[in-house]
């Protein structure tokens, strides 16, 4: 198995690369108290085609904007993450939202999920259709438990599916979408291309069937730029609050009801704010194959090991031990998937006053994919850097990982 | 928050308790080479009035035997622990498969999942109407998911909810049941009550809107036998492979779409055989309120536990510290659930040949839960034992909990 360390180190051991691939140095201090914050946005770990590279960049840009509008205004970091989610989802390019994949009946069915750092509470849909923003779903559920027990003392539900979620949602004031609003041109033509693909497989696979190959065919229906375009974003907002969240419109072709990571707790993202026996604060939000991802709960496994001292050097090995070389994965010969972190910690702010309080954020991603398309942008910044990583050449998608990332000092903080 | 040991501690510090509170030891060498094996299966945590406690110990004395039956019979873990919980689900008096919970449009959604602990694989169907066992659909997609992918390449599904779920099991030979034949006469009158108290509830709230008391009702919905019985088994086969299982209607009164924790991987069930790391075989389910069990990802967070020196001691401090005082549970004040756990590992059998092996089986239950009806079966045992568990009296529910146990000898395996 192939280890590749596609990362430029900084000082201090921390791996610093910005879109050009040079090394930077993101430290702004602000002494005039006013909102800081940061953002790091997914477009999905898959293959990004040169030729749509300007189209996800750009989303990936926008998505940047909208949390940091958020941030400056004073939003808190779940808000900021559902404006980020809501931008990707809007993109016909993304495979969430708008321009979803199509499952094997020609409709779109979308997970997503949220999670507040601060609170730790959670809200998830799966399999949901005809709502535009699935993100306004989850982050709805996600409020509605915080205001604690129903009426007659019932629990609140953090995980809704299918029709009783798009109940729920249209209950709770989100309005419905005509799912042919939702499906793009490109989305439907993929779907004929892929059902042509599938009958032809199916017609060698039963020809092969008296060889006991059936499933041997190594012909992928997921072969195209939009096959695991799940998209993410996690931040930081200015009072150290981390959030996290997740939609996808899952694998092409996928059967009806079939649930992916992105529903999934643990696994399709996870933020947890500092407590006494976790010094940094984490955010997680991962990206690939669903089954992949849940089977090896990526997102919480990320979290944990962001405790340890040196994040890109913990989270190579989560990749490389809990991923790809993961016991649960032991039959799988490709494990796809990617991931953004970010993790940060309250450190003093020695330029200015010794009362003020700066946040480190350290942040990173890494995928086995051929690519993933990712951008970030502290609240400092006047526009958002954006970056599709690669594999280097020859490196096997599956068995081999690339992992980048940089540092952010945002200041200052009252104590 | 009290503290009860609910244990009898045995020899060695192992806890071993039969029905009747006394102490036991199930020691059980067979030398003939013959099918060994070992049960532990729950009717859930909640409450269970003493004039029912005969039908629970009942359905889990059957349950317990089916396994048995399979166990004898030479079948793996998954398979033992299909059966028990298809004896489990059959029973009007469980909250699984008929007899589940109405939710809140008087519809039975069933939530399951199953895990074996050999190939790690795991199968699992949320708000499934329609099939009379959904641990079938869960085994049937673990078993799907073993023979690898699907034609084209695509990768299958291990997670399946609604309408869609329903759509492959009857792809799949599994046959449709219609809702009504799945509804009780006690189901059917829960949920009237149930309906009726609600109702009143939300009248009586929304008099006191003005006072901003809106969800501060403390009349629960939730508070009669049937409210969280979730059924479980774990197993371990006389290879030492380990299996467990979940299914539950869910909480009565939920929103249509709902899915708890018996449909979500690390939440409800897990099962993982030792390996170079991990000394003993793990196997977890856990019964209670959905959202807590997620939240907390007890079934995981018990197995890991279970590889510390002592699992008695190690169980305990995983319900109270990362259960009722859980920092993803800090708004709740009443923290309800149950788990059964075992775990295994192969001891040198000094009793017959030193070439053969035994299996030392340490199980356990514990819950916060009023009370959790469990039974065990050893494949040399001709009967189960069951036991109502309660907690002692003046103890609260959702703040304290019980703790109790056995160990099983098993042998003997070659080596």
């Amino acid at each position: 198995m192939e280890k590749i360390e596609n990362s430029i180190e900084g000082k201090g051991g921390s791996p610093l690369l910005d879109e050009s691939g040079s090394a930077l140095n993101n430290s702004h201090v602000r002494r005039d108290g006013k909102a800081v914050g940061f953002v790091l946005v997914h477009a999905g770990a898959g293959y990004h085609s040169e030729s749509k590279a300007k189209e996800y960049k750009h989303v990936c840009k926008r998505a940047c904007l909208r949390a940091v509008d958020k941030l400056k205004a004073g939003a808190k970091a779940v808000e900021a993450v559902t404006a980020a989610l809501i931008e990707l989802e809007d993109s016909p390019f993304t495979n969430a939202g708008t321009g979803s994949n199509l499952n094997l009946s020609g409709e779109i069915e979308c997970d997503a999920s949220i999670m507040d750092g601060k609170s730790l509470h959670y809200g998830a849909v799966g399999a949901l259709s005809g709502i535009k923003n699935p993100v306004l779903v989850a982050r709805r559920l996600l409020s509605e438990a915080q205001k604690g027990k129903l009426s007659a003392g019932r629990i609140p539900p953090c995980f809704l599916v299918g029709r009783g979620a798009q109940q729920w949602a249209e209950n709770h004031g989100i309005p419905p979408c005509p799912s042919e609003k939702m499906a793009t041109k490109f989305s439907l033509s993929a779907y004929k291309r892929n059902k042509r693909k599938m009958e032809l497989a199916e017609k060698v696979e039963t020809e092969q069937i008296q060889a006991k190959k059936r499933r041997q065919l190594n012909e992928h229906v997921n072969n195209d730029s939009a096959c695991l375009d799940t998209v993410g974003a996690i931040v930081v907002d200015q009072e150290g609050n981390v959030a996290a969240a997740v939609s996808s419109g899952g694998l092409a072709m996928k059967h009806p009801g079939r649930v992916g990571q992105a529903a999934h707790y643990g696994c399709g993202c996870w933020a947890q704010n500092a407590c006494n026996i976790s010094p940094y604060s984490t955010a997680v939000s991962t990206s690939g194959c669903g089954e992949h991802l849940i089977r090896t709960m990526l997102a919480r496994e990320c979290s944990t090991a962001m405790q340890s001292e040196n994040a890109h050097q913990a989270l190579l090995e989560v990749m490389q031990s809990q991923f790809i070389s993961s016991p649960f994965l032991a039959s799988e010969d490709c494990v796809l998937g990617g991931v953004i972190v970010l993790r940060c910690c309250r450190c003093v702010d020695t330029q200015s006053s010794p009362n003020l309080q700066a946040l480190l954020v350290e942040f990173l991603w890494s995928h086995t994919t051929e690519s993933m398309c990712v951008g970030y942008m502290s609240a400092q910044d006047s526009k958002a850097k954006t970056h599709i990583s690669r594999l280097p050449p020859g490196a096997v998608a599956g068995q081999s990982l690339a992992i980048e990332g940089g540092v952010c000092r945002l200041g200052s903080i009252s104590d």
